[in-house]
């Protein structure tokens, strides 16, 4: 049997999605609880590894078993009983054998949030960036138009990423403005290690005048000049953890 | 000097908004820090007593001091780099000597959360209560209506309460439905204690079918009935605290 879980989680006290000798990962507390319902070692297949802090709402996990003994469909409120509450199970299905959660994900899709106040909202503080300058939403929207389609994204990748091709395709990357908040979502094919969390720094470096967002040719301004270059050191800062939601993974 | 602060917290780590003999208040954090600031003891009066585990965005709580040494518009800024992330001070501004945030205060605006959804959302945990049975909105805008008024709220009160008078005003509750989600509103002249936990536990009564909202005279229907009433035991049951934020005070 192959079956593919839809999962929440808050990241705050993990170290990430992926199990690691240091720290306890959601994967770890999901595979020992699914251990224990089951009786036998599960190994899970996640979709994407958030880093630590990193939360999601759709997450994908995949896992092979000999047999399950209770209805799939029941399967999300049994583990739930015995996970801790900053973990749910949403949805849990069968997929056929072949299957692979992180290899045959179409296109994944985040949010960033902004809490753009001047004095930090303490109940998002776990859930967004707190960003006191006045963001401008409109060079933002540019900035982030200049990201979208097929690129070589060296320049939005961290230096020890493990990818072999950093190309990669955006397919939408839409601002939205509430008060004292900035939301920013972004979709694509899939994305390098930290890729989201410095576009959401480079484009907070537009939206507060440290960088300038959109070209003219033959002078390119700064965001589309570091898309080009390839060079991180021209893009912004890796934007913290704690903004990032993983919402949903397309197969 | 009377000093009016406006007060922002995520209420999940405190025994609630006032001093307490067990356990970490919201109040004795605040007043430590300002003592450690000013260098004499102060005492704050808050506009409401939230409970443990509720939330605020807008709670008010002046103090009296001989003098202050700082620009009263530096002090946000001062406070907020000596209190820890889930305590936040937005506002602080001189008002006349006779005011008092408590006795002062016009109208009250509280905002609870229902996360509407078969499972419930880890990010939502400390900030919602969870309802997996799926809310009839126009049944709880049809009860919500009924509370509108001025009215006697004893089947709304916690027995422990120790107001002298039930008598309070509801000016407006609304009652707002997103993905997964609904959001009721209320504001009002004052209330008892317990009250707006009390009517989001009736709303989520009404909402599930548990109790009917609307009546049509001469045969009551139970929202109006227990208004009536006085009787506590009529009312829904007293909804969790991690869903109800305290969003406005009004002098």
């Amino acid at each position: 049997m192959n079956i593919l879980l839809t999962v929440a989680y808050e990241g705050t006290n993990y170290c990430g999605w992926q199990r690691q000798a240091n720290g306890v990962s959601v994967q770890q507390r999901l595979e020992d609880t699914l251990a224990a319902l089951t009786g036998v070692s599960v190994r899970l297949t996640g979709a994407s590894r958030t880093d630590a802090g990193v939360h999601a709402l759709g997450q994908r996990a995949g896992f092979k078993i000999e047999e399950l003994k209770i209805p799939v469909e029941k399967l999300p409120r049994v583990i739930n009983a015995r996970l801790p509450g900053d973990i749910a199970v949403c949805k849990a299905e069968y997929v056929p054998d072949t299957f692979n959660a992180r290899y045959d994900a179409k296109r994944k899709t985040y949010r960033y949030v902004y809490n753009n106040a001047q004095y930090p909202n303490p109940l998002l503080r776990n859930f967004s960036w707190h960003v006191p300058q006045r963001l401008d939403i409109v060079k933002m929207e540019h900035a982030a138009q200049c990201l979208i389609g097929r690129h070589d994204f060296t320049a939005f990748c961290a230096s020890h990423g493990s990818a072999r091709s950093h190309v990669r395709e955006i397919y939408a990357a839409d601002i939205k403005e509430e008060p004292d908040l900035v939301t920013l979502t972004v979709t694509g094919s899939g994305f390098l290690y930290n890729m989201v969390r410095i576009i959401a720094g480079t484009l907070m470096y537009v939206g507060t005048g440290k960088l300038m967002p959109f070209s003219s040719q033959p002078a390119l301004w700064d965001v589309e000049k570091a898309l080009r270059s390839r060079d991180r050191t021209l893009a912004g800062k890796t934007a913290p953890p704690q903004g990032l939601v993983l919402l949903e993974v397309t197969y």
